[in-house]
């Protein structure tokens, strides 16, 4: 089992543990920085280590378009290839077809698309998912899924969950015979709870997939446009049919006052492009919520972004930062990539530390409360 | 006196020395990594320092537009506003004037022309350049010049280089009033000898500025589009009539050889953007010569970009920085910066080194010897 349950929240279902993976311990709830195309946007990886990141996503779909695992392969892996030597988890691949690739058709093999980069004709299956994510060398790999859109008919969310199921054991297949590893220990796989926004699909589906005993479990078909009371109902709906003894992803969330609701749902990882997209739009997390750094309030502004911040960031008035993101200076975006990742690293630590001190209520209530009390900017 | 001549060559005219500047020491010859907009392009300044830069450049022209000098000064200069601690020198605004504003009218008061960000009407005159350098507090403040173009007939180059040396009287009145202080200490000011391909007009310019008594003289009007061989001669046009015991400095140059030639010529300090620039287009110095990266040639090459390179780089492949340079991801242009200007500082460090040992002219022929070797990339 490389999942050690050390403690969970009297008040919540909030929960910390320890994930043993073949290149190192992860403390949960944790927060992955992503690293879409082998590379957490305008980081270093000494930079990652020191923000205390322990484990980062690589993006499946992309690395097979561009270098292409076979490249990836020959050096090792996606471990040697970008030296980044702490744990990795990669995706599917099946979410960024449905996102990014053109001409998509899902069939019973797989999904037909063409590629986003020169629109050459591809094919995705369970297999080859499996097959590309053994060669990246992932600590852990994500099943291959469908992820229906927001809104779906019962009927279609109802079809589409019976075909993941149908791949998740082609992949458990594959998995069987292939036996992965990474860093000479044995690859783990995650499984992912679909179901829409239907409750009895949720449980359908969880049930299935822990019927096929996987190493974790993750919620899919969350963040895809519905409101949040959908996604948190989302979580409600299949936690309570996963084993407490594995560990829960909730992909590609959220908000930090939604992180925190899903931590006090019982959920210990979590992924989210935010920090490092919304810092090329200039904005930039602090304790009294999001700022945007352009806005003219910072231009003499000589505190740092938030009270919370690194030294490598706090060493900088807001007004100098400003100044880099209207001049078009790389520096800024590196600044608030970091400064971003710092504040949800430093949220997931937090919470951590609260439930293991058994005060995890009191911290994510003030937490929010001070959160979305200014809302002069959002 | 802050210039200390520790050791002239005996085959060349290359020297070794020590400036002593307000924000502390600069060993010589030395390259100035550029600051344009007070920002070292993707660069943070503790990876400066990591470098061993000793003094960055930055650029009165562009901080002066924007954030404008005063909110700097409010912060007490351009040190406490961009956090650098080491020694700094300004241009004039002038050379920026001269290849970015639009509507450009030279007059005897100075320069009229209109902001290439907004388009709005602006004035530069020498005092205004001395003024808007003393409040960013720049270890060395750089004389207000006219610079011609290349080609530029004798007649007009006399008469230019006459304005330039009304114009520095003007800036000398102003320091003289003014005494403009830097980390509580006297600011440097260095005078520009211009005069274009003209022999005589490079000793006259060198002889009046000389005379009007600076703490240092630049060589300006150099790579403006000239053959290297008119670089190298006004170079030596100037330098018999600086005198030895003054710091030189050879404005926006070069290539490496072209460093190394200036240097044996008696030039003390240079700054370039090409390192940075270079970067943007994939391409990294080597040992051997530039390399672009995104050849096909690095597809698979385990090596990193040069046997030379830092260990913040060369950990990396070039496989993996030529991924991340087709993927459009930052890190590349991160690392091939920091690459480049670790190979330029190396460079006049390791020039010092050569002087100070001896062997400088040999340092000097088998560098370009090897760097001019292998002429696949260019
Ligand atoms: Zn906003
Ligand atoms: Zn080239």
């Amino acid at each position: 089992m490389p999942f050690l349950l050390q403690h969970t929240d009297e008040k919540t279902s909030a929960r910390a543990g320890l994930l043993t993976l073949p290149h190192g311990d992860v403390e949960t709830p944790i927060f992955m920085p992503v690293g879409t195309q082998g590379s957490v946007k305008t980081l270093h990886p000494a930079e990652l280590e020191d923000l205390g990141a322990q484990i980062i996503l690589g993006n499946t779909y992309h690395l097979w378009l561009r270098p292409g695992h076979e490249l990836i392969k020959n050096f090792g892996g996606l471990h040697d290839f970008t030296t980044w030597r702490k744990p990795m988890l990669t995706d599917s691949g099946g979410f960024q077809v449905w996102s990014l690739a053109k001409m998509r058709k899902i069939t019973e093999e797989g999904v037909r698309f063409q590629s986003h980069l020169d629109g050459s004709k591809m094919m995705l299956t369970p297999e080859l998912s499996m097959e590309i994510q053994a060669s990246l060398g992932s600590d852990i790999a994500m099943l291959f899924d469908e992820c229906p859109p927001y809104p779906c008919e019962e009927k279609y969310a109802s079809k589409s969950l019976d075909l993941t199921t149908r791949w998740a054991k082609r992949c458990k297949d594959w998995i069987t015979e292939n036996q992965p590893l990474t860093n000479a220990l044995p690859q783990h796989h995650f499984g992912i709870v679909q179901g829409s926004i239907y409750a009895d699909l949720r449980e359908q589906s969880a049930r299935e997939l822990v019927e096929l005993d996987f190493d974790g479990y993750a919620v899919g078909g969350v963040s895809v446009g519905e409101p949040e009371e959908e996604m948190f109902r989302a979580i409600d709906n299949a936690v309570p049919f996963l084993p407490k003894d594995k560990p829960r992803y909730a992909m590609g969330l959220g908000t930090p006052p939604q992180i925190l609701e899903m931590i006090s749902r019982g959920v210990d990882m979590f992924d989210c492009v935010m920090p490092t997209r919304i810092a090329r739009h200039g904005v930039a997390f602090t304790l009294d919520g999001p700022i945007h750094i352009k806005n003219l309030v910072h231009a003499n502004d000589q505190r740092p972004l938030c009270e919370s911040s690194h030294p490598h960031v706090s060493r900088f008035s807001r007004s100098y930062i400003r100044h880099l993101f209207r001049a078009g200076e790389m520096l800024s975006l590196r600044l608030l990539s970091f400064h971003n990742l710092h504040f949800y690293l430093s949220l997931t630590r937090h919470a951590r530390e609260a439930i293991l001190a058994g005060t995890f209520s009191e911290f994510k209530e003030s937490f929010i409360q001070r959160y979305n009390a200014k809302q002069t900017e959002s």
